[in-house]
C-alpha cells in the first residue's frame, strides 16, 4: 500500500463498491487506474479517475494497460454478467490465458473470476481483496441496526444458513429468503434485487402486515475472498423492506457492507434488523419436518 | 380398487392432475368423490363429479364428508399452496390434527402434506398415488421426445442433478434449469412455471438463437412418492420453449407426466427433448470448476 506498489489497479464492475474502493485509496493518498468493465461498469461514475474502459473479452489489453500504468496490485470488484464464450470475443491476450485455463472459466458461477485472478497472478500482479482498501466494509459480528431478531427470525435465520449452505456446497448463489420456516426463494444468477422483489409477491400473510421473514446472505464455502464477495447495501435493505421481510442476517467477515453508515440508516428508517453473524453460530439446525 | 373399495376419495389442488385422475377412476368403473380445496382446484372444473368445496382449514369436515360417502381410499393430487397458520384457521377437527402433529406441519416445503397423509392413515384412510389411479404418469426411463440431448445437454443436466439433489436434501425445491454449466434459476415456492419465465431473461446469447439449457426437475430425497411428486405437462414444455431451452430431464418412475401424449406433442412441435432418466443414471459429477 506504499507509494512503491505504484497506483492501485481496479477491475470495476457495476454498483457502489468499486466507487468506494477509488474513496479509501484516494483518502489513504494513493492513485488508482480503473479498467472498467463495458456493460458492468457504468464509465460516467469514473469520470474524475485515470481509466479506460475494456469489454470483456479483452482481458490482454487490461493487462497491458496496468503495466504501462505501473499498476502491481489489483482490486477486482463491482456487480459481473457471467458471460458466454460467445459473448467474450477473446483478444489475443485474453485467448492465451482461456487456452491456458480452459473450461473451467465457464463453470459455476465464480469460473470466469477464480480464471482471472489466477492469470493475473501468473502475470505477476498481486490480487488484494477489496475489503483491504475499504476497511468498514466487512462488519465484525454483532448487530448492526437498532431493531434486533426475535426468536421466530432467528429460527427462519437458522433454515436460512442450511439453505444457503447446500447451494454453496454446488457453487450456486449466495442466498435465501424464509418467511415461517419456508423457503420463499434461492439465488441463482438473478441477483439479489430480483430474489427479494419476486418474495413480495411470494409471501404468507401475516397478522396487520405485520413483518417477518429473513434474507440471509452467505460467503459461498471454498469462495476465493479477494473477489467477489456477497454484497449489501442500501438497495438491498429497500428490497428487503418492500418484501415485508423482519431483516437481514449476513456472515460476519464475510458479506460486504458497501456504504455501512447509509444500509444501517436505512434498516433503522424501515425498522428491519441487520445482523453480522460469525461463522461457528451459523449452526443449520435439523431442516426436515 | 375394486368396487368394495367403495368410491375413490379425492384432495383435489390446483391443474390437471385430479381431473385425469377422475377419468381414469372413472374408465376404470369407480366412482369419485372429491374434496375441492378452496383456492387451489377450480370447482368449475369438478361439476359433473360429486364434491364438496372445502378450504384448507377444515380437514374435520373433509374427513366427515369422505366418510359420509363411503370413501376409504384417497388420492391427494394437484396444486397446492403452503397456507400460514393464519390462514388455515381450522376447524375442529382440523386443531386436533394440528395439535397431534404439531408445528412440524408448517415447515418445509412439504410440511403440510405429510401430516394429511398421517391424519388420513390414523383416521383409517389409505393413501394411494395418483400414478396408482393414472397408470402412465410416471414413464419409464428412456427418450419420450423425438429430438435428445446432446453431449452439452448431457453435461447441463448433470450439473442440474447436482444442485436440485443439493436443494432437495435441505428440503427446498425439486428443479433447476442450467445452459453452459451455469445454473440460471433455482426453484423454492414460486413453482416451474415461474422459474421458466424468469430464466429466459437470464440466457445467455446462443449462435443464431440456437436451443441450449435444460429444466431437470427430479424427486426429493426421502419425499412421501404418494403425494405431491414432481410434475410437469404441456405448460411445462411451453415455457421451456419459451427460455430456449432445449430440453426437459425429469426422474423416471418419479417425475409425473400429466397428461403424457400432448406433453410429449408439445415437446415435438416445439423441437423439445424430453427425458426420463433412472435414478442410478443421475449421478452427480464434480461442479466445481
Amino acid at each position: 500500500m506504499s507509494p512503491a506498489a505504484g497506483p492501485l489497479g481496479l477491475i470495476a464492475g457495476g454498483g457502489q463498491m468499486p466507487l468506494r474502493v477509488i474513496a479509501a485509496a484516494r483518502a489513504a493518498g494513493r492513485e488508482v487506474f480503473a479498467v472498467v468493465v463495458e456493460g458492468w461498469g457504468d464509465p460516467e461514475d469514473f469520470r474524475h479517475v485515470p481509466h479506460v474502459v475494456v469489454r470483456v473479452g479483452a482481458g490482454g489489453y487490461a493487462i497491458e494497460q496496468f503495466r504501462a500504468h505501473g499498476v502491481r496490485q489489483v482490486v477486482m470488484c463491482g456487480r459481473a454478467q457471467r458471460p458466454s464464450l460467445l459473448a467474450v470475443r477473446p483478444d489475443a491476450g485474453m485467448a492465451k490465458m482461456l487456452l491456458r485455463i480452459g473450461k473451467a472459466a465457464f463453470q459455476g458461477d465464480d469460473g470466469l473470476l477464480k480464471a482471472a485472478v489466477r492469470v493475473l497472478e501468473e502475470d505477476g500482479f498481486e490480487v488484494l481483496p477489496s475489503q483491504a482498501i475499504v476497511r468498514d466494509a466487512l462488519p465484525e459480528p454483532g448487530l448492526l441496526s437498532a431493531a434486533a431478531p426475535d426468536a421466530r427470525a432467528r429460527e427462519d435465520i437458522r433454515r436460512g444458513i442450511a439453505v444457503v449452505r447446500a447451494l454453496g456446497m454446488v457453487d450456486v448463489g449466495q442466498c435465501a429468503v424464509v418467511q415461517q420456516g419456508l423457503v420463499l426463494g434461492v439465488e441463482a444468477i438473478e441477483g439479489t434485487d430480483a430474489l427479494l422483489a419476486r418474495c413480495a409477491g411470494l409471501r404468507r400473510d401475516t397478522p396487520d402486515g405485520q413483518r417477518d421473514g429473513v434474507l440471509v446472505k452467505l460467503v459461498k464455502p471454498g469462495q476465493d475472498r479477494r473477489v467477489d464477495l456477497p454484497t449489501i447495501g442500501p438497495v438491498t435493505v429497500a428490497g428487503a423492506a418492500a418484501a415485508g421481510l423482519a431483516g437481514i442476517a449476513i456472515e460476519a467477515g464475510g458479506t460486504i457492507v458497501v456504504d455501512r453508515p447509509a444500509t444501517v440508516a436505512a434498516a433503522d428508517a424501515a425498522g428491519l434488523f441487520l445482523i453480522a453473524l460469525r461463522p461457528e453460530e451459523l449452526t443449520p439446525t435439523e431442516t426436515n419436518p
